[in-house]
């Protein structure tokens, strides 16, 4: 038994590792998938494809050379966590769980208490809500038991 | 020839009432679809099943009870229309506008230049950026051609 | 705005009714669909298609011939109401229950407190649990405002 | 050829090893999937992410992270084995019958004879029925014949 | 409430007769479709669009143009009635029921008794077996109880 | 019986007025829908948008305004007729064929007998390919017979 | 590059094998699967589920087990291969054949040229209409070129 | 993490070898898949099944074998690039552009600035336009980053 987990959302902390690291060392049968996680290098991804007057035409462009990779590992995975800081907007991650609830695929949502209100229709779709990121590792092993 | 057009995200401005507007000096065949767009109303929307003792299941149960009614109306319609403000997160819109990508749904979104950025995944799926609602009026108008 | 209703489960009391009438009260938009609520007619509903000599292919042919208008009404509503009583096992009930999960069609669960337990995967997957017939309305009050 | 079975249903008899004995005796190569088998641990699965006050939300929180693995290891699978006993109500068996006949997903039930009427719709879905393990080694073994 | 039926296959006795007009005795809410019914018309049904060398051909150009109303109208219908007779090989009768079961459309079959053993595998996957037009029409009036 | 036709493709000759009067002389009950036909119109459909810099993103916006249109009323046309000249390169009726073929969606292709060679694999998938409207209208009669 | 090859039809020739040893002879990377090929154990597939009175509910079990494997294997494939011969009904091929159309599954018809007409429809919706074994083998070998 | 890549359209240039180098020098992992690319063998994909007195149903033969191998290695794909040259109509090409569309299959396509115009609606669905090889090359490293 395997799980494949994509690992969605906020990449200014270190919750990815601390995630793989606590399912690593419960050695639990997990293959993790993440977006480019370099935010430079993500916001650029469409500029080999030719320079932009536009911040506009230069973000389409990027995210969609991102959407290659998402979408494609998202529908690869079983479980999808989604990760929700305080600072950032983040529209990309509660798009990404709208997208996985139209499809049924399963996700659990990753944040602080205090945004429990304006997250309560993506909390609402997600099969847990976990507040820190030890206990996303105790759903993952538990899944295993 | 009619469209049917939900109209998601913010409701603390009345850009809907101007689409409406808009749309009905056309005489366009269209018939729009909302939310509930009381706020009190809508946060409070799961209060009969009965009381709670926590935040997180008053907000759960609302937001499910919501739910009942976006998705089977966003399900409906042809074409939905995203709103998003500065003022708010608005999650539940961009988990509209995710809902929408993977079931194929066109969607158009509507919100000021200095959302850009943060937005480029949400509009990158979109069918069409307006910045005003008038934009999205001339587009309605423009599918009766 | 209209919804399309089906009312799924136990067939011994009156709590159709109930929401009907309260419905009608209310003057809300709504058709409402029901399985055969003549217990002894649905028992019999394959007998026509001839004699069976035992009882479980006379039930065979019976649940099927019923399945022909269960499954067209519930693909047919916008929302599924599912009720469970305290004295049947109403296996059919919680089976429309994952029926409807699975194709992403929202229900709700009716039932008392004391099923809680036994319920909880199928009240996981509902968008609300009422208790009495009265709340269901209220929801339904709730969808129209 | 290689089948993949998931069994989904009653965790307080043995049936499950039967089969797997049964099947490993064969040398078939069949794949088995099951839910976490330990009941208290099953329903106390969402303890992790905070103590309840209700009943209620303890029992919703355990469903769906439960259903993060009965999900995934459902549409991983080919075929699955449903068991109902006489001494639960097993709602969540129905439900896993219901999901399945709503993907096309083919399934087995697995009961006594006197559990015949009460589960005549699921029955009504399923590719058999069968009365003991015995009986499903039988099929099992048969599909590779 | 109403059912719009397609009625398939077999076109040289009076069965869809038989049935329309024991649903007209009864004054059941059923929209009923069917094939083209004319034999000649419709193995010209290509004609028009220039003439073949080879009946292979012909016959490939004429399936095909059928094709657009059979489809769309089972697409349409929410149960199909499917006709096999003891002179003919219906095959096309058989793939229609192999259409429905995939995309989970309900049907019955229609076909005398001493052609149980050939349609095994569409027996069983149909909801009824009627062995005439009159069991049909029964079938159909207990739907509207 | 009323069936609901897609014309998709060249916008340059009156193929379409042919096909909706030969419809019309015969009284059949088809409606008929179009892309916006008139070509200017419809390069500068994300005109009311914004200005562009460059070609390719002014064709972008617009190509996708027109989307909302043609993927609605491809969606809800029971049948496609897709037409190609000899003249323009049309790749996008092409890419109406591809989108039809994926959702199992009929589609008639209608184009003089020296392109056959080129859309062999558009007409693969065709369900009739007609040489001039007339052959259309033939078809469409045929189909109500 | 591998394709997976469903082998579905008449079973009373040696079909399968001349076109499985064409294959290996020419080391082709396809792997086969087929129905149980034992006609008295396949009408028997059902019998250790409990001996029936009637033809009827014999044949019924009996196919509905052998559909387990059936529908598993053309689920898993990428190619059907369908045959047909001459001296029967083989109902239950032309009903896979609906069940691939549905589904978007190529297939390839395999029957004598006499066959022709009454097998048009199935032939309509076929990627290839081959003869003789030895043509399937020549377009499997095609599609490794 | 790999990526299985569909490789479509122009057969007349190298662009294929360019972008399975330019991979292979990076030992990014990255499954290619392609259709038949020699020309006349894929003209005569058909010719084994027997020989047509038409040029267009030459065609059909041939173009339906050879969707049995480009259908099952698009639907394998994860990412299919799509090459558009300036000489030839290549509607194949935009055609397998609709089908990935239709099914949410993303997609790159590759063409020279001046068919930017006419290739605007398979564009507006396209996740990036690459103008040549290299480009191509750069998104799918980008991928692995």
């Amino acid at each position: 038994m395997k799980f494949k987990v994509y690992l969605s959302g906020e990449i200014h902390s270190d919750w990815r590792e601390q995630i793989i690291e606590g399912v690593q060392k419960e050695n639990l049968n997990v293959e993790f998938f993440s977006p480019v996680l370099d935010h430079d290098a993500s916001d650029a991804a469409g500029d080999g494809l030719g320079q932009e007057e536009t911040g506009f035409w230069r973000d389409h462009k990027s995210a969609k050379v991102n959407a290659l990779r998402t979408r494609t590992l998202i529908d690869k995975s079983d479980i999808t966590v989604i990760r929700f800081g305080e600072k950032y907007k983040q529209w990309n991650a509660a798009f990404d769980a709208g997208y996985c609830a139209a499809l049924g695929k399963p996700y659990i949502t990753l944040h602080p208490a205090d945004l429990v209100h304006p997250l309560k229709e993506v909390d609402a779709e997600a099969k847990a809500w976990a507040a820190d990121p030890k206990q996303v590792v105790e759903i993952l092993k538990y899944l295993f038991k």
